[in-house]
């Protein structure tokens, strides 16, 4: 039966596997745009990289609001939305550690350092997201 | 090697089985928001079923500009996003014809009929999205 889960059950459920959250951002013309990120847990906060420069670096620096979805697609389907406050995080150190647990956790311990490396230069953000609201449905179609 | 795939191929990915849409819309207060749906292919364009009265019945209505994401979440990863303009369609035989196909698609095709007749009713609506651009790589991580 579908089951609505609280907010410390929904976080759970995100981060019980690396599962990518689909961001939604908005663009300076008012259109919606979804792209898959790739995140970690920070407490009750989610972190993710994007470059100052691309659409989603541009889109959270005018607004921090974004909303996060992930779900599992196979019957009888899961899915959490958060929406949120995103901060901007440019102090490099910060941008790097996080780079290498966020590519570790997708792509293998043996690879954290790596991604580390390659996001953790001028110009690429961390941006940690503050939940202010979580809604979240499990066994749907049970 | 991470491959651009183009418009045909990103259709014929999405389709190949029934993977959810994450479509992304902005809210009356210009907030994003992202919810999986079940979709279904009509020629070139996408369809959904939504209530009029609904988040994404309201924004398709304020706004026809939708977003809507499809990824695997699994290396190498692969994902599909596609910018398109939402156009709603309230005839009740189309609802319910649509209603049914796409059930059946996600549930299976002894729950078609089923999910026809539930949705195929007063307020609920087909939306049909035409693609403006598609934005689609395949084997990011390889």
């Amino acid at each position: 039966m579908a089951t609505t889960l609280s907010s410390a059950e929904a976080l759970d459920w995100v981060f019980a596997r690396p599962r990518t959250a689909k961001i939604g951002i908005v663009t300076a013309s008012g259109a919606p745009v979804v792209a898959p990120i790739w995140v970690a847990r920070d407490g009750d906060a989610l972190v993710f990289n994007t470059g100052a420069d691309t659409a989603k670096g541009r889109a959270v620096a005018r607004d921090p609001r974004v909303s996060l979805c992930f779900d599992d697609e196979t019957p009888p389907f899961t899915f959490v939305t958060i929406a949120g406050r995103a901060e901007i995080i440019d102090d490099l150190a910060e941008v790097r550690r996080w780079a290498a647990t966020i590519g570790g956790r997708y792509m293998g311990e043996d690879q954290a350092e790596a991604y580390g490396e390659r996001n953790g230069v001028p110009g690429e953000l961390l941006v940690r997201v503050t939940p202010t609201k979580i809604t979240a449905v499990a066994d749907i179609a049970d």
